[in-house]
Formats: structure tokens, sequence, C-alpha cells
């Protein structure tokens, strides 16, 4: 069993009102750091077996299709969760 | 300008309707590869100026306490664009 995932977004130039409501949240908690925020899907797909230059372009295919509306959000990225975790594994030193 | 992500899905026991939802529609187009599909959400929060620790640590209370309801979700990660990006580099060769 593994795994596709695959990260789609608003475009810059969309206005993004649930981001927006999450920056006014955010003030009120008292977290003042960030001066925006957007928000995204994220889907994980499963597949038996492997991940093969097939497999990831049927996701790229859903990705296009029904994943994302390609009028107002963009594709970030989609890819085998393994690679995710292996980059993951090299930037965080053993606790 | 620097970018965090917050990636929030589903917990594993929780049933996820509009992933089911997903997994219907991509037979209907004739995606086969996929035996599920689960749907979370993806932020992206803008900083000015550099990420610090502090950066982080702020994006880690803003997951846990307005980004994801624990009851249901989980925070599957917290990370600066950048190690996102440097990581995508060397996974894949140049054009």
């Amino acid at each position: 069993m593994a795994t596709v995932v695959v990260d789609v977004m608003p475009k810059q130039e969309i206005l993004d009102p649930q981001g927006q409501a999450v920056v006014g949240a955010l003030r009120r908690l008292g977290i003042e750091q960030f001066s925006d925020v957007r928000q995204g899907k994220r889907f994980t797909l499963e597949v038996e077996g492997e991940i093969t230059e097939d497999v990831l372009e049927a996701a790229r295919e859903a990705a296009d299709t029904l994943l994302s509306n390609p009028v107002i959000e963009e594709v970030v990225s989609v890819r085998a969760q393994q690679d995710i975790d292996s980059v993951r594994a090299q930037q965080e030193p053993p606790a």
C-alpha cells in the first residue's frame, strides 16, 4: 500500500475569504506573526502496490480534472508520500 | 517574506465522506488506480521576515488551536516552505 499526496491551493490572484477569516481569528488569539493566510486542500490517494509513473500520471489527471477547479485553483504538487517522508527524515535530527 | 505550510488531515479512524465521493467520481472518470482517497486541508501562513523557531512555535499553536479540530483531525506537518522547496529541488533532476 502506497500513498500519493496532491496539494491544491487557491490561485494567488483569487481572494481567499476563509484564509482572511483565519488571519482575523489568529489576531484575536494573540498570534500576530502572520500577515496573510491562504487555505487550500490536501488529498491522499491510496494505491495497492507500488507507485509507478502510470499511477503518478493518473493522480495528475485526477488533480487537474476533479481535485482542483482550474479557474480558481492551482495544483501545487503531486508526489509520492514516501518521497515526502524521506525528505522529512533528512531534515529532522533523530530525537 | 517567508511561508509556513500547515497540513491537516482527518484522523484515520474518522469516516471521510468527501474522500469517498472523490473515489466514486474517479471511477466514473475511468481512473481506477486508487482504492481510497482522503481529503484534508493545507494552509500557507505568510511571515514578514525570516522563519525563526518562535514563528514555527506560533504556527504549531495556530495549527493545534484554530486550523485543526483535534477531535477529528490531526496536524500532519508544520514546515517552512523553503525546506519543502529545497527537498523538491533535490528530488527532481533539472529539466
